[in-house]
């Protein structure tokens, strides 16, 4: 009665019968492609840990970043197509220096997160949104920051469906590493166990041996805000998970 | 003589031969993939409770909010595609605000419900409406609020149709939930009865057993106006029903 | 040598060989779908009667409003998509309060009616008119009003074309109302015994007992102008008919 | 080597290899399925006449209008589809309005006959002219005026194309009408010989008897101008024919 | 290894793997089923001579106009579509005063037909240029005119390729006349011997006989400039010819 | 596993697998179909020689300009779609003028061919730029100018690439041509000896006997700047050619 | 169960059912039929070395620039579509000048290879960037200068992702030059030992010899800034490679 799957999932917006839209499934798929994210949030801070694929040795792992500063107290990591998430990194800057303009106050990371979904969800609207696409984002985000609610790790998908977690793993290792997550993770870990932990497990999904050059790492916490490992710091957090 | 029924359903607004328009009825069959919603309506207030859905141990609950506040007097609960519900939950609060910045009055429900409605019809429609999309919303909502004609509940489904209900249920438990709710609703109900019957019937349909995290409860009454319950206070309306 | 039919019928406004326009024959079985609605007028004024479908004992049938008023003098009755007929009766008030602080006079019906056909037959074509649509409307209308030619009543169709009838049927009881018609009607009927009419041919085509929630009846008259029967007036009125 | 007729009919604006443009000859095929009007021309005046189709008993057959008033010296009578005709006949009013603002004199047949067909060639042309469509008109006119240069009688089809005639069938009986048209007309014709003539022929051609109900009759006159046949003398011209 | 011919032609502006653009070629066949046309250039001026298609007694002759009235120096006469020929005509008349007026100076046939030829190569590029269509114009025009340079005679097809001839035929009946034409045709005509033998030519490839009905006949000289045969000239004319 | 090369060849901007273009290949074959084009960079001068299609006797060889003048230092001889080419030609004339009075200063013939290619490759870019078309524009240029760097020969094909070269065949003929032109072409040529061997050159790949008619010469000097020859100039240098 | 990859690949913005997009991957192909391009980052400065493929002995080489200088202190070498590669320089060098004079600083090379490639994904998406196109751009660059950072390599490609790089090479030879380049590169390289073992790996991958007319070089330093090297120093670092 109804046509096979496959002649649904090309229109960008389009319904199948089941009401599911496919290009969105698609692009989900498109992240599990990507590399592997982990966050873990703590009482004390956000960790954002991830893979770098060093794909020559003549590459400057430094300009594959992975992570970015949003705004002095939210950083975000992505994976997915690279640069696609330059786009909604702009966006969440943006909308966040707007807030400190505007309000006088810093922009909190569920906000931000919204601000970011907004444009997500407007792909195949033509010329509503200064920024939007013709197809939905390939690529997945983990926003941590430290507002007033305290430490806190969002997570976005390329619907633009966001949502709070404690933990949460994207990209290619992330069904491995997810369910490593739920085991080891407890509400009362420091931010520096969560580092290990998170190092731990990405070291799990990785096919290649850590080093501060194929891992990047970040934490934001309500003092020091985002700060981002520095070479030294990347190996010496190393060393405590070998 | 005529095609099969699957060549005019990719249209997206398209008359079928029989006069349909299918990607609407695929809109609505989204919906049926969606979080249970139940909303029952009584002469105290309205009490709106919704199934939410717990993919992993580590997701933060409170941030998948079902339930939202449009007004001081209104709120709304959805089921369906998040992303979407977001958009016309803007929509509602906008209208809403307007409406009192114009006319010095509070919105009715009803009102609120066609503003949201007349976004929800212009899919197709480029550039006639900010917020407007090229499919349909993939989202259906329950409007629950107090206004001058007392408390009042809606449901709108994403051909943009919105009816009164005294008693609805909209979302994948639906069906049974809309039978059941037939037996046990009467006009005398208190709102604490309500509240009582809605988290019975949706005990009924969720798989996992009722527990302050995967519940969301919210009433609107004329004199507290919208309010959400509190972890505590949906334990104990959960203890109720046990 | 042609295309069979079917070819033809998905291009929204695209000829046939045989000079038919497919979407639009499509838009008019949508109305088949539809409540039944019957009109007729009399020297005396217009009655409107209307069948409700109230799919849920729960369902307030008083939101499900089939008959609303465009004007003091000028009522409107729909059968077909709810939503779309939302529109086009915004359009008719529109234009009918835009007559009259233009003119300072009442709209006649039949200008009223011209000016929705005007929105109606546009489809298709982007941004000639605030409100066109890209499909046709799958909605029809039966215009009742009292203007200075007296007593009328006006059918328009999803094509756009309005004509002026003594009595009229639309929607899915159409065919055997509008037969009953032709034998009831006489000219010097009184408005009562159009009413009596037309509920009892209502009742003929409809499956379910009428009642004062399943059926809607409105009048137009020289004197009382628009006038929508109440909860008593209806039963009052069906009582006659049993 | 060439595709088959069938596929080049339904780009709206596409030669075929013999450089034919099939969606305006499918458009003329509508014509063929609307109504028969009858003009003719003489040195008093132009007559129009057209058979009107009451498919109900309850219709009132004065709304069914197929001549209108252009400007007082000019009326048209159409053929097609109702709806389409009302938007050249819109147009045919304002450029005979605006030219009277600014030349101060009456337009004549000719030139009104050229602005609606600008009008129509420009289908498929989106926002070049408000009140353009995505497809071809389908309808035919019949211009009847008196202007400088005397009585005329102009035919326009939906390829744009204008055309003046002594005296012109259009519609369903057009082809038996325009051969008897042929035979009867001569130069020297009254303009009542002329009305009969045309109510004989259309007579000839309509299945049903001849009444003041199911046939329009307009005159255009260098003194009376535009004038639409009242209930008495269309019966009294029929009784003519008889 | 390519597709055949036909899969190519429909696209408006789409080449061929040859390197052909076949929706141009087919409005080229489009002239061919046109009136014949037939142009020649003498020292003394030019002369356009022109079948008129009159497919029913009734018709008037005098408003099939083929050929008209560029300028008081240049004339044209068209074969094709007659709708199309109307917009190109229009065109030149526009830029024929536009020149006038800032110029202060007879434009030029070359220019006339530049200009026109700016407008027949844009279709398919909406917004562009007011006018322009969304398929090639199909008509061929012949310009006559005299200017600066003395008599001049251009040639301009749906390709927007204008070329100057001695003597040009274009229609149904060109490839015969065309022949005849390169034979009889020499530098030292008079224009009274060029309109013989035009005349002489068209006769051969009508199968009605020559009248003043149709037949249009215009000429244009330095000093009368453009002038149209008037009902008795043309007969004059062609007793010559018999 | 890929479609067949022709699947990827009627969208206007599509890559095929292999990374190409194909409706750019095609209108480079369009203008394999045109006329021979020869020039000749020496130390003297730029020669351009074109071999012009005269397919009728009375047509006037004069309006078939292949040879335009840019500007007073600038010479383009084109092959390919005729209608094309003035766009083009327009744009480079446009851009020297500006360029004459923004900078005061002759165009350089480099800026001038960079101009034109950016025109040319906006095709499929609506609305960017005035003159942009749909399709890559069908025709090849040689630009031959005298700027400050001295003579220069640039030739530009439908893909916007322009390159220097000291001798240069395009059209028709260009395979063989070119092939000689390797062969008989020496820097220290005088503009008199590029003459002749490009009128030879062509000789031997047009099939009519060269003649004032069918052949177009042009030089562009440091001092004489663009020169066109005239008849007796094409004459005397066609002379030295038998 | 899903289409054959093919059907995915013509969207020129559509995800695959695995989350990929195809037209950037046959664009990125597109790369591999370009001329190849070494550029190696030394602590001394950057060196960019390209093969020019002179397909006619009377092409003038220095035409077909392959490296251009986008400001004093950045160069920039492209392989692919050398139309497509125009746009993006002319984009490289307006944002280099919009810098200077907004923030009166050199841009970093980071900075320019980001504001390209938010030209380069912007593809598809109508009206949002003048120069944006309607496919991806089918070209690789290599970025070369020296910032405040000191010497730097960028490469981007047709996905708009840039990553810096010690030494990379691009084009139809990459593979094997690529291969190479991790064999011979070492961090305490100088400029010069770059050049001769970037022009020895270009030897390699060419099938023609190495001379002044088919390699172009390039060095950014950070005292000398962007030297294109003349024919002579061509010469003398190709005698150095022999």
């Amino acid at each position: 009665m109804f046509l096979t799957r496959s002649e649904y999932d090309r229109g960008v917006n389009t319904f199948s019968p089941e009401g599911r839209i496919f290009q969105v499934e698609y692009a989900i798929e498109a992240i599990k492609l990507g590399s592997t994210v982990i966050g873990i949030c703590t009482s004390e801070g956000v960790v954002l840990v991830v893979e770098k694929r060093i794909t020559s040795p003549l590459m400057e792992p430094s300009t594959i970043e992975k992570i970015a500063e949003v705004d002095k107290h939210i950083g975000v990591a992505c994976s997915g197509l690279t640069a696609d998430s330059k786009t909604l990194i702009d966006r969440a800057r943006l909308e966040s220096q707007n807030h400190w303009f505007t309000y006088n106050e810093k922009m909190s990371v569920e906000s931000v997160s919204q601000a970011v979904s907004n444009l997500a969800i407007k792909f195949g609207d033509s010329d509503d949104d200064e920024g939007a696409m013709s197809r939905p984002f390939g690529v997945a985000l983990l926003f941590a920051g430290c507002d007033e609610k305290g430490p806190q790790l969002y997570h976005m998908d390329p619907s633009g469906t966001y949502v709070q977690y404690d933990a949460k793993a994207i990209g290619s290792g992330s069904e491995g590493a997810q369910q490593t997550l739920v085991e080891m993770y407890n509400k009362t870990m420091t931010l520096k166990e969560a580092t290990k932990t998170s190092l731990t497990i990405l070291k799990q999904v990785m096919e290649e041996k850590l080093n501060s050059t194929n891992v990047e790492v970040a934490v934001v916490t309500p003092t020091a805000r985002f700060h981002m490992f520095s070479k030294e710091e990347v190996e010496e957090a190393i060393k405590d998970v070998a």
